[in-house]
């Protein structure tokens, strides 16, 4: 298969994108990203995939980028907030409330995009043994939960990002997994079917990944914040969702990165076949899916691929760094979905080369790639203005001579604080008014 | 050798001491602390080791303990402080101001002995080639020195200081090497003479060691940090402060860990041989100076010692950690000063066992000692109350179950800060009004 698709006449809609940001690139240099705001509430629907980002693609014109990373932003956000310190109580949930979640994690300032209220949490469990990697277990005796893990939330656009996203979009962020990559090794291959997303009787019976499907279908009566699943929480909201803004025009968008993109594929054509986008008692509207998935490993098999396909209003948009292992697992019986967008981070003269299996697959890394990449023709140049210090949050991707610490991220000591007699606590939860 | 000085008789003043630390449990958990200052005020020369703290070491009394403590956090306070982020163009400064450092690194709250002025920073360079770990080095092109490292401060009593300490207590503070415990294979036992500090026709010729004595005494016209040595800095400094407050009752006190330990010795007994702590025109008075070093190596030969031994009002207290292997070093031709005071950390109930050479080596974990040791009886019981917290502010020594993150402290995303069109910056560094 090639890298890219390519075409020798790139659609008129990208060449339009291409002058209108030559003209903004001198308005100077933020222009791009405010004025590529109103270019997207115009073009909404194209960018969702609604023709497959056809012509799009190689490579994608600035406000294609700037839309892209939009959606890997909410999916970072489910990192940048996770509790993974294991001898914390409160492992494996968010740090912050939900009503901050968005201002806490960095993603609202400048940004027209991520006007969003995040309306609900998501947690999951698994009743099927998987690595490590994909639940972080508490070794507190008081932890929060022995079995759930906070998997990523549900968001509405709001008034004013209704205004810049063209539409009100709810969006569904899926957290991935924030340890190094050893799980894909772990990871086995056995298939199943889903009745819970397929039906009973489906005479397809598309296969999808028995690890995937359990974390988004398992009920824990032992875990307060898993007694109905995690696909329960996200449809049961989304739903709610709809009903509240059936009278404007909607979008659904699910996001995620590695595991996390798993998910969101199944989640969205859950959404599709059970009818999530469709207003109740509104027969001829049917909202728009869209899911744009980082670094996804493979969720099921040719039948499964085939069902996705045929669905209407369903787009999906993989992103896919040149050398990321993830995207290739799991190996045997499994096909991609969707359209992919391929980029290469070793391109790039921003980062540390080769880079490593972890950088390639870094989330940060990928939204660097799509803010650079020139498809097929070669090299890298960022032509939207995205912070290269991002790289390094998490890992030491960057070179030295741009001055940023490695992995920078992290709560002012860790979220000690220290009380008035001197001595410290941890304080790394916040709760909302209401929870979960 | 025998660990400790075995007693029979603990003298009264460290009965008294445990007396009133008994009595003072019973108010309250942290009465022993705010109550032991009174107590310190009055018995300061005795702390501060004018009877070279003569029945006073197996155990140390709360009073001891909560003294040595706070020498400690002051030497603590130039690692917590220093930036050794090397991609930083403030590499191997400190972090913050001078007139903030103390509050800032977490030293003021809740500790009525810490109450001082930070009046200096004391820069150092070095002639000859030293292991890596002793001076860190900007890999910035923009770096504020290519030379010098901050190398800790001095400072002087407040007017409530004094209160609590019971004199104006002039303090110096040596700050140690952060990184790994590597350097000690490289460290070299070359002793040389050190004109500057014993005169250049000293009959005993006292043989000290080349690289603390470098690092002491190097000026390097290249820096606007060294065009004068960190030995005339502290001098100079110290003789102003003694200027200053030569009608009171003054002490000089010099602390410091592991390399800082060994300038520490170096820096005291030169003020002493070069009169430092007489203030002019006053040939009566003489001021007390005292070290006390956590896990020092070795300075000097036998005639160091001998002539550091017969100077009057010149008094060491080392503290060594049992397992610790730096004060082993060098082990060849080099003879220990002062009084010791051996904890062993692996008897302490709360940390992860056996440790590392880092963790039996870690300032904190030495604090954790001092405020546990049951000296020459055996066993480990905080009688002071230190919290255990700190001792995984740069290491992972605490057991998981206390719940408390390994090397938590750090500034917010590493001094990283967002700015309004939502672009990132480090800002590590804080200048003084006036500088260095």
């Amino acid at each position: 298969m090639n890298l890219f698709r390519r075409k020798k006449k790139l659609v008129t809609l990208q060449s339009n994108q291409m002058n209108m940001f030559r003209r903004k690139k001198k308005q100077g240099k933020n222009s791009d990203v405010h004025k590529g705001s109103e270019n997207i509430a115009k073009q909404w629907k194209t960018l969702s995939g609604e023709s497959n980002w056809k012509g799009l693609l190689d490579p994608p014109g600035p406000d294609l980028r700037s839309y892209i990373i939009h959606y890997g932003e909410m999916a970072q956000a489910t990192y940048d907030a996770f509790n993974s310190v294991k001898v914390s109580k409160y492992a494996g949930t968010s740090r912050y409330a939900r009503k901050d979640l968005l201002s806490r994690v960095g993603v609202t300032q400048g940004r027209p995009l991520n006007k969003y209220q995040v309306t609900k949490y998501i947690y999951a469990a698994s009743s099927i043994a998987l690595p490590d990697a994909f639940i972080v277990k508490s070794l507190s005796r008081e932890a929060w939960s022995k079995e759930s893990n906070w998997m990523g939330f549900v968001a509405v656009a709001t008034d004013d990002g209704k205004l810049v996203l063209g539409r009100r979009d709810i969006l569904v962020a899926w957290r991935g997994t924030i340890q190094t990559l050893e799980w894909v090794n772990d990871l086995d291959f056995t298939l199943v079917s889903g009745p819970k997303i397929f039906g009973e009787n489906n005479d397809d019976d598309p296969k999808i990944h028995q690890g995937w499907y359990s974390i988004y279908t398992t009920e824990d009566p032992r875990s307060p914040y898993n007694k109905t699943s995690a696909r329960d929480q996200v449809l049961t909201e989304v739903k709610r969702l709809v009903e509240q803004y059936k009278n404007e025009e909607i979008s659904l968008t699910i996001t995620g990165h590695s595991l996390g993109s798993a998910i969101a594929t199944l989640n969205a054509i859950d959404m599709v076949l059970n009818g999530i986008n469709k207003p109740k008692g509104m027969p001829n509207k049917t909202c728009l899916v869209t899911t744009f998935v980082f670094a996804s490993p493979r969720v099921g098999d040719s039948t499964f691929k085939k069902v996705f396909s045929s669905q209407n209003n369903l787009h999906a948009l993989r992103i896919r760094n040149a050398l990321d292992v993830v995207p290739n697992y799991p190996i045997i019986g499994y096909s991609d979905v969707g359209m992919e967008l391929v980029i290469d981070t070793t391109k790039s003269g921003y980062l540390k080369s080769p880079g490593s299996l972890s950088s390639w697959h870094s989330l940060e890394a990928y939204m660097h790639g799509v803010a650079g990449t020139q498809g097929s023709k070669g090299g890298f140049k960022l032509e939207v203005n995205r912070d290269i210090s991002l790289v390094n949050k998490h890992l030491d991707c960057l070179k030295d001579e741009y001055g940023i610490p490695a992995s920078w991220w992290c709560e002012k000591n860790n979220s000690m604080v220290q009380k008035e007699d001197g001595s410290w606590m941890l304080m790394d939860h916040e709760d909302d008014d209401f929870y979960p």
